[in-house]
Formats: structure tokens, sequence, C-alpha cells
């Protein structure tokens, strides 16, 4: 099993921390995005969108977007429920993660982490803050009422969004105020195996 | 059963042609988001943040996001395949969806349709544009290899990027230069008890 990927991205952490918790072993290609790579023919056929992280299983098949490779991974593992309602909970918040979250959070931390936050962008840097505040109260809401999103399991809703929580005071989110995902990000830090994002 | 929302939405449509498509009943409450109807206590209650879809079960478990109510709807049924990599792609052109087609057709034809294009707004209709034809691409190229997104067989991936692409004209895109895609419309137009979006 093959994953492109770049390991400064939140979208292809998910899949190397699910990995990790399920002792699966894979092989790693690096992607840099920032020097096209992903644009190049040999990925292009490969992706159909040109995006990482992408994962090609050893018969040659291959599957894009983050929350659904997470989810082929984990399937009849413990980071998903066997139950149909538990598991719409599962996607529930994976969708949440991709339409409501990802947007704001990650691309406020790529404005001030990778581009410096370079005056022409502060107004968008600002706009982001707003939806990423929305999402995280979104998710202090649900985590005063249960250890994990969806319950008291760890599932791969929590992968998804743990990505770019765990690093958003890189994007100038403060933390501090939500108590209850900051518990959350220690008891999935506590997790067996778990796999920390590199540092820069 | 009952589902909030508002039929003029693709996100809520997505719901009412999957009950139409497996002869599911419920009952429609509608939603006036210009109005705030969403905003209200009684429906922030049951929605964990404020968006229509929302499916409500009869025992009163809720769950959001379009995607995973279909997704749960069509469980065991014609519109999910069984095979494990299969659903995967199904997931992953519903994140897709989410991700890369939505933000951008979908809020092209709002800012279109439902704003009148003001003029304050036109550079992001604009940039609304690229987006969006970037992910008419995508599409483009599966359906010139597959009848429906994932394979020979319909399933809630083609449902959930049916929704806003059969109006993304009304979003000022041209589809004509899409063959695939416009014979991929006819499809799902085609099917028995096919349910089209009521006209405003
Ligand atoms: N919805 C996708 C998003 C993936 C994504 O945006 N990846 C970025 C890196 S974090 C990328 O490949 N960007 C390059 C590009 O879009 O050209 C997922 O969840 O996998
Ligand atoms: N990711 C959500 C998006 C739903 C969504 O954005 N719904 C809009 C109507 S199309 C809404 O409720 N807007 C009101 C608001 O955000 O306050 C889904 O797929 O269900």
């Amino acid at each position: 099993m093959k994953v492109y990927g770049d390991s400064q991205s939140g979208n292809c952490y998910k899949v190397q921390l699910t990995c990790a918790l399920l002792n699966i072993k894979y092989q790693w290609f690096p992607i840099n995005i920032l020097k096209g790579d992903n644009k190049k023919a040999s990925f292009l056929n490969k992706s159909n969108n040109g995006k990482i992280p992408l994962l090609e299983l050893d018969d040659g098949r291959c599957l894009v977007e983050s929350n659904a490779i997470i989810n082929y991974l984990a399937h009849g593992r413990y980071l998903l429920p066997n139950d149909v309602f538990a598991l719409a909970k599962v996607q529930q918040w994976q969708f949440f993660e991709q339409y409501s979250h990802e947007p704001y959070i990650a691309v406020a931390r790529f404005i001030s982490k990778y581009l410096g936050l370079p005056e022409n962008r502060r107004a968008e840097y600002e706009s982001k803050h707003l939806g990423g505040y929305k999402a995280l109260k979104v998710m202090e809401q649900q985590l005063q009422k249960s250890d994990y999103l969806t319950g008291d399991k760890i599932t791969t809703a929590d992968i998804a969004l743990f990505a770019y929580t765990h690093v958003a005071d890189e994007g100038g989110f403060d933390l501090s105020q939500f108590s209850a995902i900051s518990h959350w990000l220690e008891r999935i830090k506590m997790q067996d195996n778990y796999l920390p994002m590199p540092l820069l």
C-alpha cells in the first residue's frame, strides 16, 4: 500500500495517524505541492483532481479524499462503529469538517504559518476566524456532552477533526476558551500508538 | 420520520430525491433561512450547527449533513454498493462534492439567482466560476469512463453531485461543453420515481 502526501498537511496527517493507530504498514511518497509534484502526469493519472492525500492499493486501485481514505482503512476496526446510525454520525462530523471547519481553520493556518500573514490576505484571514470559531463552538457543545464526537469511543470522525484542530493555534485560534475541546485533544494524544504531526 | 429543509436548496433536494427514488415516506417541514427559522431555539435544539437539511427519526434522534443523511437512508438499498472499496469511492465523490464543487457552483448560483448578481459580489462570482469549472472537468473525465460516478450503477454519490450540477446553469455555468455530464444528467432524470426540483 502506498500513501502520497505531505506530512505538514492536516489532510495527509489524518491518514498517517489512522495507520499508526491501526498498525497499518504503508510506503510513504512525499509530494511537494509548492513545487508542483501534484501537477505531474504521473500523479494526475492516479488522482482524479491532483490533490493529496492519495492512497494506492497494491493492485493499483486509487482513492482520494482524506476522510474517504481513513474510513476505508478503518473498515471493520475499532475506529468505526457497526451500528448504521452511529456510522452516519461519523460521516456527519466528517462532512462538517470538510465544509464548515477545514476551509476556515486550515486556510487561516496556511495564510499565517506558510505565507507569513501578508497584508493583502489579512481580510481573508480575519474572515476565516469568524467561520473557524463558529465550527469550534459546534464541537465544544458536543464535547461537553460526550468524550468523543460521536459518543464514548474514538472514531475516524475524531481523527478527521483532530488533524487541524490540534494545530489551530498556528492559524491564530485561541483554544484556551474551549475546555471540552482541550480535554478531547489530550484524550486523543493519549491513545496507544498515537503519532504526533512532524514538526516543520 | 421528519425532514426539515427548503426545496430550493440543492442540499435539501438531495434528501427529497433519495426518498423519492427509494419510496421512503416522510413529513416535510419547510425552513426559511432568509427569515431565520434555522436560528430559532426549537431548531437549534435538534441541529448542531443550525443548517438544513435536518433528518429527525421517529424516536427523536437527529442527523445533519446532506450526504450523511442520504447514505443513512440508502443503507442496504440499491443506491449503495456492498463492496468496501466501492463504498469508499461513493464517499470520495461526496467529499469532493462538499469541498471542491458545492462551495463554488452552489454559491455562484446563490449570488446569481437569489441575490441577482449585485456588483459588489461580481469578483467573488467570477472566482467561483474558476473553481466550479475545475470541478466539472473532474466529473466529465470520470463520466467519459463510466455511466455513473463510481461505475455502472447509480449511487448516492450521483445524487449528491446531481443536486447542484443540474442547476449549474442558474449559476452561469455552460454545461454544453461537457457532453458526458449532460448525458449523465439525462440518465438520472430517467430513473424510476425521479423527482424534479420544484420550480421557484
Ligand atoms: N478534500 C480533500 C482536500 C485535500 C487538499 O486540499 N489537499 C491539499 C493539500 S492539504 C492539496 O493537495 N492541494 C493542492 C491542490 O489543490 O492543487 C481531502 O480531504 O483530502
Ligand atoms: N454541509 C451541509 C451544508 C448545508 C447548508 O449549507 N445549508 C444551507 C442551506 S443550502 C443552510 O442551512 N444555511 C443556513 C446557515 O448556514 O445559517 C450539508 O451538506 O448539509
